[in-house]
């Protein structure tokens, strides 16, 4: 058991983070610190939370290990912020959803002192926000764990077990891999879902009455909040763009098929997409 | 109540009209045809399925509605089958994802004696078969109605009645218009998924190991049948193709944007697209 876990800027995610904690005796003591004192004055009351803390440099000053939940551009100077406060030999762990330059700017921030080991877990919702949290968000829920080369194995293993000990299946992967990764199978998504639904937007928005579970589905993250994906797509940029090409390249192919009538390979392309997504695992 | 329903080729739709119409009492006697004689032993088998029969004509004989549950491609020449056993003033509807053509078409083959009024309901799944089918399928669903302008009122009025009794709501559009709409609400999602499984597929395939809930609710109907969606593809191919052009416009818009660092653009975007999925009803 952890002695102290410390939690800053919480949202949806740090509140699972410390609900789950807390139901699975990973840690003693929890310590928040929330940016919005009327946050922190509504945290100060939950089961969950033990201490709330005035600044984040207090929130870390006696942590065992530190989550930092906030949105991607605010994480690596919270980082900086708690550096010289951290005792000796903490760690820092976070939840966003890009690691590469994170998890760069992160370790030169706490030098030797402390360590930084980023992770993201693929748990999450349309909905933000404490009031929304859950203990068992990240059950059976892959999670990224992205230590650098030189981080310690040591700090990388704790940080592992810290997300496994919350419920999640811990995958170890490279900060940039991750950020290769993520780009197809979460940016790249959140981009044709909030791209349909901005286009259908300027047809006639009635139609949305008539929505089936097809548009439902494929649209849902569409509501998600602009703010904190804006702060991603501008962190993984290049990783989008990337994979944003290559799918334009993709259904390029498709449209050419469908106006040439070659529907055998019209069939061939459903056929593809059938079978990768029928080889899902079952949901969580 | 309907003195006969006659469903002809049931899979899940089909299959849940008969169970939701012995469930609402919407029918007296419900008389089924299948292709397949494994099928009408199954069905001869079921509550809702008062009689089998060996042919579309034998089936349609005495109906006073007929339902063609078949893939799109097949319900214009199932109606020509059975347009002249039909008893004089039945009603013929469907439940086909495009509407135009067969309508025009259905409407021709029947001549005076009997009424075509097509139909689509907003509901199904990526499942098929009639195995998967239920009695409350089509509850709070919305079903298009699509008469011609020809379509004598009271025809419209009876399947518009027999749809709702179903548990539906009903809108009533023009055929044309309907598959303009559904392009967009339901094939040009379609092609999007298949598209971003299609895509994925070529990439690293063990990445859908790590699928959060954003990849599996956009990608889920990637999984629907290819030889379905090619017939509903063909069908509706020149609308499908506008809408994808459109599409891919609106993609292209917002990849220069981000391209250019232009965040004021992708916010915009992005809140677009929220402010579009947030006002969607609840659903069923």
């Amino acid at each position: 058991m952890l002695p102290q876990l410390t939690i800053l800027a919480p949202g949806l995610l740090g509140a699972s983070v410390a609900r789950a904690a807390r139901a699975r005796g990973v840690a003693a003591r929890i310590v928040i610190w929330s940016r919005r004192a009327e946050t922190r004055l509504a945290l100060a009351g939950q089961p969950w939370c033990d201490a709330v803390a005035e600044t984040p440099e207090a929130a870390a000053r006696d942590a065992t290990l530190v989550l930092i939940a906030s949105p991607v551009d605010q994480i690596v100077p919270l980082v900086r912020q708690i550096s010289s406060t951290l005792p000796a030999g903490a760690l820092v762990t976070d939840v966003g959803s890009v690691k590469g330059e994170i998890a760069r700017l992160g370790a030169v921030a706490l030098g030797q002192h402390a360590h930084f080991v980023g992770a993201h877990p693929m748990a999450g919702s349309e909905k933000t926000g404490w009031e929304h949290s859950t203990a068992d968000l990240f059950e059976r829920r892959v999670c990224f764990v992205a230590p650098l080369p030189a981080t310690p194995p040591g700090a990388t293993a704790a940080v592992v077990k810290f997300w496994h000990d919350l419920g999640a299946e811990v995958v170890t992967v490279d900060p940039d891999r991750h950020d290769e990764i993520v780009a197809h199978i979460s940016h790249l998504p959140q981009v044709l879902a909030s791209t349909l639904c901005a286009f259908l937007a300027q047809r006639d928005p009635s139609w949305r009455n008539f929505a089936g579970g097809g548009l439902r589905d494929t649209t849902r993250i569409a509501a998600s909040d602009p703010q904190l994906w804006r702060t991603i797509l501008e962190q993984n940029r290049d990783e989008v763009l990337r994979a944003l090409r290559h799918y334009q390249d993709e259904l390029h192919t498709f449209q050419s098929a469908l106006s040439n009538r070659d529907y055998t390979a019209v069939i061939a392309h459903l056929e593809r997409g059938q079978a990768y997504r029928r080889q899902f695992r079952p949901a969580p």
